[in-house]
């Protein structure tokens, strides 16, 4: 069983992993598929020391079940929130971080935007956990015991935390006048802008980063997301998207023959002998996605350490080998990129000793709301393989005993046909996303109305705005930034002027 | 134990005496407490026949717990809703009712203004039983049993059974594209309002008639329903609202005295002798109280029968009786023309033999959610008293087990400071209100935008907007309706406007 340490350190990645396990897992693939140790690659990394971070941690009584209201509803959690004060001045705006799938200090560590424009909005910063990751563990060491205590683990109960939350804090800080704004990013940048959606009262607005609401249902194709990485390769070279591409057929005869695997765990240089080929195939598979989705324009330490652009610097490998190398050796060494850019590697824990079945926290939404289906076509650089609902469900209902609800997400918060629900209605969300992402195919990536803002960079990636500043960052990045700043900045002025117009 | 059945026919009645009472039964008067016969006289009409409507019933397979995911969250229970179709052309319009405390049949009956519009519209008709009330009961007869059961009623639940069942029905219906407006009275009302805003995909745009979403908190000051109450009966005429006012000290003066329950048993012209003088003050203060909710401008029967301008009617008597009259004994006959228009009643069955801690819908839900803080000030014609939540968690706590939530609705829910945090979010709300009804001092009272309107009536009472059409309706209210036709024809116009803008 997991512990809720284990969990630490994968929000986006975490988010990436299983939201595409979840579908990739109980999909019909026509090749092989991504299977289990596709999770266990990104449990391997909670051991990670805690990053240190300007923050004081704090803890909450937090009520279990905000929707019903039985007797042991009522029961209390303790839900950590981190707190800088430091550039604050009393009634002066507070920013909130809607916290996502993991510990939250490891939020906190990579949004350092927050940091960089609280002395301008002389602002509170907060950062909220979200029940069941991290320490907010509402049934201690039992939370993820079963379907019994994770039943209260959903979006619905996080964003009502959120709200309750930051009104007792207000009250606390004799702050009921403050403005909030959230922030969040992937998941987190869901939570954001649906808490705006639902609780307008209580927050005048969110910046939702690499949040991919439209990433359910049919709203956005299934296959885009896959699509979306192989248009990063193809990009960079055509005969690199060519080469991975075609990597897996020769993957997959190797895997057959006579002492295959034997082979193959000598060209993926695996630290021990491979079971099975599956996991080399996982290998490849999440090396391409995340470079995809981390393909930021400075170099950068976020799942791993990658030199700026690490698409290109992957491609420029696989292009650069000498002639002769076989398709499946220029992805391994392609891949290894992403596995080894600091080259401390001498082999690779291509295939984990953890138990496929594990219970997580983000395993266990995957499987409840968050089912967002997805698929390989055949334009993208991936084996191609399908989607079908029955087999999440079958899968799920003999994981935890529990029927997914596929449509719940998009009948609880706006999704279908979204620019004809808010083009009339709500206000102050801005979308930003950066197109090297994969998860901005379900993003919004146009302007719902004058104040429901997509702000969409070609060069982005997965929630590159809310990184640090570093003198490094191109023009784009550091423009996308200051309009969000401004946009913000103008919510802040509306709102202070409608205060006083009272 | 209260059944299904027992609960009928109360809407707007129930909430008025059961929001009223979860605060007064609690509170700390200084004078005599309006008693748990409150209850018992709402549940006497319970056996009254089902009104005639031309509706359809059905029923739909609802999930049990939209906000937990426990395996046992996915029981069904069948929630009934009723379809008029007669005016229907495919595609067009869909008006839901959101039902609220009671039998959806007396919703519908009491909805005339639907029935009226639907031909001008081509509107789907839609009235969606409350969970928990008329036969949409999750746990057949043991749904009251216990908090175990009564657990999963509140108003989030609600909303969200509207959504999947609306949208489920516009499927089944292959007219997703349909512009749903969403209607409701009172309690129904504040549904209404809240699932716009809550759920602006299935609804574009709500009226929301008579609805005290603001009844809550500090947000209206906690004498604001009884100093509306005594503010129909002062316009009336000062004559007779000071005779109410002095009349409780007779009767208090008299309830003492030796003989006096035999005195009192018979200048109130009871049916058996009295045990309490509470139940005299209570069925006094039942009797003010409703008729002016239903103030209306026509002879009515919504309630009870009653001529038009029933406060002023009993104010007439009240001042007509001859001079030696007491005080009390005018107040009676004041009184007796809300028990007793139709002249059918030999004598008043003032105390009623049911079970004072008897559990039912509404008493859950005042336990729990809808604490709405009551007293009354000085100012007001009925005996002093006051409110302390205290009192409140002792009482729920006690009868369900349950601590209730009292500012858990303005957490939820928009309330506080509502002009600042709807002025420039959401639209298409309209809020109706009428002056006559105490209910509307907790109503919103004034725009917030441009399409968030508040409409109010000096004349009009409990959602009279909502009311069949009569060829007597005064000027005021046939102008009233006209200005909703309007409104709701201008939200359809702009939404089949964006469609084809697409």
């Amino acid at each position: 069983m997991a512990s809720s340490s284990s969990l630490s350190l994968h929000l986006l990645l975490l988010f990436a992993i299983l939201a595409i396990l979840a579908t990739l897992i109980e999909s019909k693939p026509t090749f092989q598929l991504p299977g289990a140790s596709f999770y266990k690659s990104s449990f391997k990394q909670a051991k990670a020391p805690k990053p240190k971070i300007p923050y004081t941690a704090h803890y909450f009584p937090q009520v279990l079940d905000h929707f019903t209201f039985h007797p042991k509803s009522s029961k209390i959690f303790y839900q950590k929130y981190l707190i800088n004060s430091h550039y604050w001045h009393k009634g002066g705006p507070i920013f909130v971080y809607t916290g996502n799938e993991g510990h939250i200090e490891w939020f906190a560590a990579n949004t350092g935007f927050l940091l960089d424009i609280a002395p301008k909005f002389k602002a509170l910063l907060v950062f909220i956990e979200h029940r069941f990751y991290g320490e907010s563990m509402p049934f201690g060491k039992d939370s993820y015991k079963s379907a019994e205590s994770l039943g209260y683990l959903n979006s619905q109960q996080a964003l009502a935390d959120y709200a309750v939350l930051i009104r007792s804090l207000k009250h606390n800080l004799s702050s009921e006048s403050s403005p909030v704004v959230v922030f969040g990013g992937s998941y987190g940048g869901m939570l954001a802008s649906w808490f705006r959606l639902k609780y307008p009262h209580i927050a005048i607005g969110a910046l939702a980063s690499s949040a991919p609401i439209l990433q359910f249902d049919t709203i956005t194709p299934w296959s885009s997301f896959h699509d979306g990485v192989s248009q990063d390769f193809k990009d960079a070279s055509m005969n690199c998207y060519e080469v991975i591409k075609g990597s897996w057929a020769e993957l997959d005869a190797l895997s057959v023959q006579k002492e295959g695997l034997a082979e193959l765990s000598k060209i993926f240089r695996t630290c021990k002998d491979l079971h099975s080929a599956d996991s080399a195939l996982d290998w490849l598979w999440e090396a391409f996605v995340y470079t995809a989705m981390v393909n930021y324009p400075t170099e950068a330490n976020f799942m791993k350490p990658l030199p700026a652009y690490p698409v290109q610097q992957m491609c420029k490998i696989i292009d650069g080998m000498p002639p002769e190398t076989t398709k499946l050796r220029r992805a391994i060494a392609g891949a290894s990129l992403y596995y080894n850019y600091s080259q401390t590697e001498k082999c690779f824990e291509i295939e984990h000793g953890a138990d496929v079945h594990v219970l997580s926290g983000w395993n266990w939404q995957a499987c409840t709301e968050m089912i967002m289906p997805m698929t390989c076509s055949n334009k993208s650089m991936f084996p191609p393989s399908g989607f079908d609902y029955k087999d999440v469900e079958v899968e799920c209902k003999k994981k935890y005993g529990v029927m997914p609800r596929p449509h719940w997400i998009t009948t609880e918060f706006v999704g279908n046909r979204i620019e004809l629900a808010l083009k009339r209605f709500g206000s102050n969300i801005i979308f930003s996303n950066g197109m090297q992402d994969p998860w901005s195919r379900g993003g919004v990536l146009k302007n719902i109305s004058s104040s429901i803002i997509a702000l969409v960079t070609k060069k982005g990636a997965h929630h590159v705005d809310f990184r640090f500043e570093t003198k490094d960052d191109p023009d784009w990045l550091v423009e996308l930034r200051r309009q969000e700043v401004d946009i913000i900045q103008k919510w802040i002025h509306e709102y202070y002027a409608d205060v006083r117009q009272g």
